[in-house]
């Protein structure tokens, strides 16, 4: 007998929301159960133009959708400002809650989403899909293996789009009171994961913004950079924008490795991925070039990262509901962790480039 | 008849006179004509290793080289606290200087050793030898077209490599007497240069170097890093470091264009080398890949850098001997440049991370 694919609710109709709906549909252990919007026209639509089967429910209210007892998961892709509110209510309703990145405008409202999962046993992932790319694995197998790479001592990210000049009139993520975060929340959000993941998750002692950020008028980051110093002398550095050609790279030097990866956030590609890593490199004896190049490993995969992500989350999901399972820890304190780099970055940028301690 | 070539005279035996003795010796308008060190024997034996011709000078001591009238050019490698005294005495004798970097200590220095040569009528040119590559001016082709690159809106570089113990210990480049700048104007000089060079050369209005960088007993940088700031807005950053693996980059963001080189200072490969670049890159509908990838661009050459480098260092000279050209002013400008910022980032460092305006 097939076991019984997890359902889940779709909150809201965000653009991002079609890319994870065709990723629920593609995942083996999950299935499209529901859709909710404030306009039932709207959420029809959307279950239409994307893959849910003919029975699949249709709700004109988040608040019908996550009254349904047949949701296990609410996948919450929407403006920043709304995550509290509506993650909460998700978890005492019992639904397990993949939320979109940036999770929360700060740690305090983070910190509440969190406590709410945990009072409820529920699940908590953010949607940090390069996460669960099997890249992600094959990079960690090299850079974490001090053997081969030594011990880390920098990290640099980027992660630039050109919005546009639509976008930068009117998406949410450059609005105060939708994403307040702007560029820092949603660029920043990934190259502060980035350099978090290669630090295997350790926090800075201390976050210092560069100076010449670039906001809008009202105040929200359209770009920004930052450094990050480290208890043991490892620093790091990065870089988002909604100004600059698209990029989106991890460089980690370690005293004997380097590894370089041009579209971490999303390959380039959608099935299949690569990065270039070297160790122990040296120069030729008159040092006109280099022994121990970086080679190129490129992995193949079948399906586009966010199912990887969907099916990973389904399973924790699944093994709560069946087995008993405790709530996987890793996940919520990963996300909450970048939390406290992105309010340390800004809190640097609002005292003037000071160094900002990072609570923990 | 075939034209005389410019005969260089190499004063002193560091390990990248090797390199660069080698470069003349495949340079088709250059000869290797003389070699003077402190000790004769040192100066013989370097020149039997090296490729001269029998008929070379060998001189045991600078002042000889120097005094010698067929010498056109002197090419200085010696530790950078000597350049001054040197670089000097050698314009006075009418030598064109072509001389490793960093070019000195500080700017006031390097100005006394730039008027020196205006005075003499010889030309100056540092040894930064990536900036005569083929694929350099590939690449400016690329990201000073502002129709496909856009506006430069950043800058990264990174030059990094693994000294090991006996050069932490040993190294003229960790000592304070001889070349005080340590990483910084080792690793650091071509970093900076790299970011001018994107910048088509406009000096950054204020530097303010990172925080935590390493210093040896003695005080000499042994990794640091810095951001930039432009007036136009325009930001870098850079890492040098004497500390970690060997990694040589060069990132530029432009509003629509996104250039990627991983072995900027020495190519990999002697006589190949590549960069990626991009321009417009694009989202696939659903955000699960990239239309307009970075594309890898090739560059073969028949000759390693440093000939493209005396080549061009002698054609000057020749032009300057035959023709009655005046020196090209760009090189000593642009030495001039990078050394401010140098400066800058020292300045930086020594005041607590505060921004230092760069002076003109």
């Amino acid at each position: 007998m097939a076991e019984t694919p997890i359902r889940f609710g779709i909150l809201g109709c965000a653009h991002i929301a079609q890319t994870v709906s065709r990723a629920i549909c593609l995942s083996p252990n999950s299935t499209l159960y529901a859709v909710g919007s404030r306009s039932f026209e709207k959420a029809k639509k959307f279950s239409e133009a994307n893959g849910f089967p003919p029975s699949a429910k249709i709700y004109g209210s988040y608040e019908a959708l996550l009254d349904d007892p047949d949701v296990d998961v609410v996948y919450v892709p929407l403006p920043t400002s709304l995550h509290l509110r509506w993650v909460v209510l998700a978890a005492e309703k019992k639904k397990h809650v993949l939320l979109e990145k940036p999770v929360a405008l700060n740690v305090a409202e983070l910190d509440e989403m969190i406590k709410a999962c945990e009072v409820n046993g529920v699940q908590f992932m953010d949607g940090t899909m390069w996460m669960h790319h099997p890249r992600t694995t094959k990079m960690e197998e090299i850079i974490y293996d001090p053997e081969r790479f030594g011990n880390i001592k920098t990290v640099h990210s980027i992660f630039s789009y050109g919005g546009g000049d639509d976008f930068l009139r009117n998406n949410i993520r450059v609005k105060p009171d939708l994403d307040g975060l702007g560029a820092l929340g949603d660029a920043g959000w990934y190259c502060i994961r980035a350099i978090l993941w290669a630090a295997e998750y350790e926090l800075p002692k201390t976050v210092t913004a560069l100076r010449e950020p670039v906001l809008n008028e009202a105040g929200v980051i359209l770009a920004c950079g930052s450094s990050l110093q480290w208890e043991d002398g490892k620093t790091a550095t990065f870089h988002c924008s909604f100004l600059a050609n698209l990029a989106m790279d991890i460089t980690v030097l370690g005293t004997t490795g380097t590894l370089h990866v041009h579209d971490f956030v999303i390959p380039h590609e959608e099935n299949t991925a690569s990065f270039l890593a070297a160790a122990k490199t040296g120069y030729w004896e008159l040092v006109t070039g280099m022994s121990a190049i970086p080679s190129q490993h490129v992995i193949t995969t079948d399906l586009p990262q966010e199912v990887y992500m969907v099916t990973e989350f389904s399973r924790l999901v699944k093994s709560i509901k069946d087995g008993g399972s405790k709530p996987e820890g890793k996940w919520p304190s990963i996300s909450r962790k970048t939390q406290l780099v992105v309010d340390a970055v800004k809190a640097s940028i609002e005292n003037g480039f000071e160094p900002v301690q990072v609570r923990v």
